[in-house]
């Protein structure tokens, strides 16, 4: 089982591996390109994982094909629900825990030429319907203390496999960049009385500069404090913290919203590899003093970031970003070519422009 | 100018462009490979540059050649210090600054074929000559809070110029991960009235399992956290919280430990990209209350950062990290590795071995 290590100044939780053998370099990323003979995820290859969680759509016996969804435990586990309790301990000055937890794939499709920007929205929808009922599943295991839904497409966004897939990790412990944005939303909320992000979603829909798409439920937009260039975030219009407790017509809304935001980014600049990370509210459980404040202050939302930007030493040290592409643009841009794609999900041809600013780091 | 915003919730800061013309996509880094003719940062290629600040080891005229090290400002400065007042302002709900700061460039070299990895100890000193007396200067500046050095080596690390160098960067705030660390440091002073960086030190050199190398000053290990696969931290062994404070002895043994950490990474890992960021005090004049508990807490000290590994969504989404590679692992390779090489700066040949687990990501 792996170890969690805490660093002792900023007291973020590293995920550490047993001690290696062999040869210490981690095998790189190659996450594009694998051809259906040899991927796990495919249809007709489930023996290839572990044996499913869930899957829906499911015509035939568990295990074999005839799935639209599938929930499956990640192969290489970085953490597991093994049945223990959290142990956490020093090492002289250092603190670690062991790797309680959970790490589990979502299979978006059972088709291996399929991206989340090509699924239909009904399809998509059943994608988040398996992230509601794994966040659901797992806030029952009182050890946990949040579910982490997020997405790596292609190598430079960390993904090993080329098959549509997102991953499930909870963790014994509410992380540090949750903990930031839960801290951000109460200090506005005792300061205003108002949610930041309802207020947020506000001015932005007001002003429209930064708006690429919106439905009854959903506006996706490029974030005023953009932190890459053609970041984008997916935003419920109705305040709620929790994203496993949507309506079903919201949850639908959501569902297309996603699809035209992995469209938006897909055809506008060439099919980038893109991570895409759910913030949803802790489990309520083991903090339910606290999490009635967190319903007051918080508002779950999804960050969609393509990676065509290299994060370097300035960001690493600071904490602060330099963002070469004013979001304002950002969202013209994919506004415009929205319109010229209508509804033509087709790759366009590979832009190859100018810098946006000159900005040489 | 660029104009600073603030996230509104987490409060980080970003520096985003003026309103671009033309494509919005930024340009790729290809930050290697470029040929010393067309390289504004070679001897010979001064008036590519703007007008040099300063020039260490000068034989004949400014911004002629002649000269060791060169500290230029960016050709294109993210931040600029514009004779301006810092000017904080509102739009509706967001929080914006304008982008009174400097980028500013250390050339390490005259030569274009040689790496940080190939410094003299000598030449290294005169690297560290340079941010010491960049930094001094800049905090006369009192609009300036934070002096930032960090270095790109290749394009994954975000570097645009294949020539070595690295950066400097100063700020009207002092970053969100800076304060991290002060917070940390201070939370750790009041509970044990001893200094974190030290005790961690201490256990470190007592340990010796995450320990590269050492000389009077300095000490080169993979931290107990370590967020990546060979992450390493040069740690001064003397308690003190400005870099541009240490005395010549000290600064020339840094000047070893650095050129050590450097060679270890390319020599063992086949000459990756990587970031290089030195972590200070902030500028004492704009706090000077709060600087009498920063000299007390904190402790500088140097990240090296190899780029071997993708972030992905989690590493977004929850400030916590993944790694594949045990520290002890990495450690031990490195310092067998060292004894191989043993002087020998010469690259090996690729390393293409199994991973060193299997996370699944």
């Amino acid at each position: 089982m792996a170890q969690l290590r805490r660093d002792p100044v900023v007291g973020f939780w590293v995920v550490v591996a047993e001690e290696s053998v062999g040869h210490p370099l981690p095998r790189l990323s190659n996450g594009r390109g694998q051809t259906p003979e040899h991927c796990p995820l495919c249809e007709g290859h489930e023996a290839f994982t572990p044996p499913e969680i869930s899957a829906y759509g499911r015509r035939g016996q568990p295990n074999g094909p005839g799935w639209s969804v599938r929930v499956v435990p990640n192969t290489a586990p970085a953490l597991m629900p093994t049945p223990a309790d959290v142990d956490r301990r020093g090492i002289g000055m250092f603190d670690v825990m062991n790797g309680i937890g959970a790490h589990e794939v979502v299979v978006e499709t059972p088709r291996h030429d399929q991206e989340m920007a090509d699924l239909s929205p009904l399809q998509a929808n059943v994608v988040l319907q398996a992230f509601r009922d794994r966040i659901t599943d797992l806030h029952r295991d009182h050890r946990l203390h949040y579910v982490m839904v997020c997405k790596n497409r292609g190598p430079f966004a960390g993904a090993r496999l080329s098959h549509a897939h997102s991953q499930i990790i909870a963790l014994a412990t509410i992380p540090p960049r949750v903990k930031d944005k839960l801290r951000g939303t109460r200090s506005y909320y005792e300061l205003k009385e108002r949610c930041v992000y309802c207020d947020m979603l506000a001015q932005e829909l007001a002003d429209g500069a930064r708006v690429v798409y919106q439905n009854s439920h959903v506006a996706v937009l490029c974030p005023f404090a953009s932190r890459f260039p053609f970041e984008l975030l997916v935003m419920p219009k109705l305040h709620n913290c929790s994203f496993d407790s949507i309506s079903v017509a919201e949850q639908a809304d959501v569902a297309v919203g996603l699809v035209e935001a992995a469209r938006a980014v897909r055809n506008a600049l060439n099919d980038p590899d893109y991570n895409l990370v759910l913030h949803t509210s802790p489990n309520p459980v083991p903090h339910p003093g606290y999490w009635r404040t967190i319903e007051r202050d918080f508002h779950w939302h999804m960050e969609f970031i393509p990676r065509i930007f290299s994060i370097a030493g300035f960001e690493w040290g600071t904490g602060c970003y330099i963002n070469p592409t004013p979001p304002e643009s950002a969202a013209a841009y994919l506004r415009r070519r929205r319109i010229e794609w209508s509804g033509d999900s087709t790759p366009t041809t590979a832009l190859t422009g100018p810098s946006a600013t000159g900005f040489s780091t």
